[in-house]
């Protein structure tokens, strides 16, 4: 127990990076994964460009499934049998690309998970064009400026690919594909028997992901432990494992105000302003240190052990780094970075009332809208956590509907909200940092990587690991690789390629060497 | 004094609908104007669907440029000599379109002013395009069915126009067009010399109106009295008199979190939400009772005479009745309609951050912004209000700015706010209810109108009557006549065509008969 905190950032130097021999395999030293890698960059990247220009947001179905088909294809001409798994219960959401590659005399069953939908995009915000994928030699705000795909530059370690799923998590499926490559070019199969999931809808919160694991239970249903792919290294550089996600569910909250938008000089002062009423319901959401005010958010959560809050508390000191890239003063609450992601949260998402700016018209609006996402950690119900979320607007004097008022409620009752919880969510998941199986892939990859690993007891953000453990009752952990500055989930979403290739390099040293 | 209340609301009936005979003309009865107008009415409305179809937003000059030739052109069609005043300072702004009908015995001028310009659109939030104007049997909520123009319903009083400007204030131009039209098929010049002044950016709060009118006070400095024709009738349906406009500023709220969206799972708790910040900024502006709490803002108004308490009130029995047909439960404040509008309001346009809906992404959004309107009544000057509401944001701890921040202004400070006074605006103006010119055109309307007429001391709304006052010494008042459901500033905006016709009588009636 007291070694593992000495090792929590610890350092596999060039000198240990030849692997010791798996059980039924030679050792193979990490010059030479990186070699193979070396000579599949240009096809790894030019498969990355061509699946970063398939649209991939949940409003365009079509698109995903494109995605999947594209996907599908490549791992077909790696002389894989790949599937696509279709939900029983809604057979045109986007499938789940699966393929395994077995090994003769492996024991154990390790399954690699990624995702290649992508959250929504608003295309005058970005740089380029989200689906037109861009390299650049470096981020616009160090001067990087666009490259051809065919400039000898496009491979280098500082250029960025520029596309929504670039960081999120397209990379994920790339670096699984191009660990695949790596050991074709070694002639080598991976140590454990692997299977690979590739899901369509995470940023969804993964609505058909259960059905479809349970409707094939035969091919997934035996393995020991899944590695997700996904989210970014530590904002220090460092690669991240994670022993856990927070829960996630979304809400769409709005309030009324006239049954039309009015002009604000004939009704200004007199007719009700949703967004007004919005802000005081919103505002009256938190305290001045950022904790929720609802009663009962806090209530029934999983404490934490020894290791991880030791893990937590060694990760502070990064935080001011973090702070002051991001251009803050000052972080909302008392809260390190690593254990505000023990908490639950509740987020702003977004705001919408009318319009602003040039747009801006002289009006009182007829509504004002938040969406607003509520993680949740070890403990935590999704349904529980969003009926308090409505007492709590209930408390405020509002009638709560689940829909639109009609015309007779609305001049029955001065305050009236919609709140909806979102289709998908599930809760978190979190394996003891002293899990056995866990830890033994963690070796792996801290003995794999060039830099130091940081390991945290859980993600902030949010994966369908509940799901998996719940359907499957396997266990997972998420390793992650992408650089920390992906802008995921935003505009000028992207890849830093030294990110990819390291990423490439560690996945295939974690299947040479899985010793599970 | 005494006699004034009792005509307040008072009616003109058919009987008594031959007006008096005018200093130099004879009488007309309105009967003969109805059925000049009548006969004119294809005309009428084929040239108010030609002018709605050229787009009139600010942001598109071009648009409002086409706009003022089109009605140069209709000015022309009438042997007026018409001509595009532009403004000094810059040239390139939308021009006033100005004619004049003089008069060889007339001792008086009379200006009629409407505006062509319109509010900003969204065309996702319209029935149909703002810029292809369609005609509807009545409204959509009345089970309105579209209607070709070339259909003989097309003329019916309860078919509407739906186009971006139908109502405000376009309608308003076809008004004072259809009023000339009637006098010359009536073979009859106006009581009046006639002056006709169009302008192009009233809805930006008429940045350049001052400039230009200094600049050509050859032609408008002898006027006695100003009538606008804008705004919607009273929401009891009745022709509406007021006798000033409040004042307007806009101005432009932002906040900011980290410097670019964040994932909201791996931020979330952690990194300040600018949305959730300008919730709580903006809650804090107003009471329960939809009183402002920003320092000093209700100090200095004029106070209201006794005819003006007395028009408030006997005005009051109406609201209910509009409070109804807006879908509310309960007005925002103890004042009523015409009482809210004697005091300065401070509302919020529009509300943005991030994205809302199918378009809501997992971030924690970068900035949050509000547009806000400040209306002001007499004695209130815009700038001192604008610094009253900047005070206040600092009062909260904000870092105020006229501009972005800097990122070391962002680490250095955890509130910090952009807020900017939108160029445009001007102080209140109100002639006093007993005030002799202004009644004199009041008693022509008030027997013209088929109907009662409500007369209030000031619209809610503002006009530039503080310009006209300060530039050339002159006094307006209002004369209303859209359909008060016309949708002004919002999505379907439309102009119900019996109130055209009833405004273009009145108009006529009022150039006939204005015994100054």
């Amino acid at each position: 127990m007291l070694r593992f905190p000495r090792r929590l950032l610890g350092v596999a130097t060039a000198a240990l990076a030849v692997l010791a021999a798996p059980a039924h395999g030679r050792p193979v030293p990490m010059g030479a994964i990186a070699a193979a890698r070396s000579a599949q960059e240009r096809a790894i990247l030019d498969q990355f460009l061509d699946l970063l220009a398939i649209p991939n947001v949940a409003a365009d179905r079509d698109g995903l499934r494109r995605n999947a088909l594209a996907i599908e294809a490549m791992l077909r001409s790696r002389a894989l049998a790949p599937q696509l798994l279709t939900a029983p219960d809604d057979p045109g959401a986007p499938p789940v690309v699966y393929a395994e590659w077995r090994s003769p005399n492996a024991k154990r069953t390790l399954v690699l998970y990624a995702h290649y939908d992508g959250q929504p995009v608003d295309p005058a915000d970005w740089s380029s064009p989200p689906f037109t994928p861009t390299l650049r030699s470096s981020s616009p705000e160090k001067g990087g400026m666009a490259l051809s795909d065919a400039a000898p530059a496009a491979l280098d370690p500082e250029t960025r690919v520029y596309a929504r799923g670039a960081g999120d998590d397209k990379a994920g499926v790339l670096v699984v594909l191009g660990a695949i490559d790596v050991l074709r070019a070694l002639r080598r199969r991976p140590t454990d028997n692997l299977k690979i999931v590739f899901e369509g809808e995470e940023e969804q919160g993964s609505p058909h992901l259960a059905r479809t694991l349970e409707a094939h239970r035969d091919l997934l249903g035996r393995a020991d432990l899944w590695v997700v792919c996904d989210g970014p290294a530590h904002p220090s550089g460092r690669p991240l494992i994670v022993y856990g996600a927070r829960g996630d569910i979304g809400v769409d909250l709005t309030v009324y105000g006239p049954n039309h938008p009015l002009h604000s000089g004939h009704y200004g002062n007199w007719a009700p302003n949703p967004a007004l009423r919005l802000a005081r319901l919103l505002a009256a959401m938190k305290d001045d240190k950022g904790r929720a005010t609802i009663a009962g958010w806090y209530d029934g959560i999983v404490p934490l052990g020894e290791l991880e809050r030791r893990a937590i508390a060694e990760a502070a000191p990064f935080d001011d780094q973090v702070r002051v890239g991001l251009g803050l003063a000052a972080p909302e609450s008392d809260l390190s970075l690593a254990g505000a992601a023990t908490e639950p949260s509740l987020n702003i998402n977004g705001l919408r009332s009318a319009a602003v700016g040039a747009d801006a018209a002289n009006v009182i609006p007829d509504t004002a809208t938040a969406a607003l996402d509520v993680r949740l950690v070890a403990g935590e119900d999704p349904q529980r956590q969003f009926e308090k979320l409505a007492a709590f607007v209930r408390a405020q004097g509002y009638l709560v509907l689940d829909r639109a008022p009609t015309d007779a409620e609305r001049r029955a009752n001065p305050l009236i909200a919609t709140l909806r919880l979102r289709p998908g969510g599930y809760p978190a998941a979190r394996a003891p940092m002293d899990d056995p199986m866990a830890r033994t892939i963690a070796d792996a990859v801290r003995l794999a990587s060039r830099e130091p690993v940081v390991e945290l007891p859980t993600s902030g953000a949010s994966l369908p690991l509940s799901i998996i453990a719940r359907t499957l009752g396997a266990r997972g952990i998420v390793v992650s690789i992408a650089n920390s500055d992906d802008n995921q989930h935003a505009a000028d979403e992207n890849l830093r390629l030294g990110n990819l290739w390291a990423g490439v390099d560690l996945y295939a040293a974690l299947l040479l060497h899985a010793p599970l």
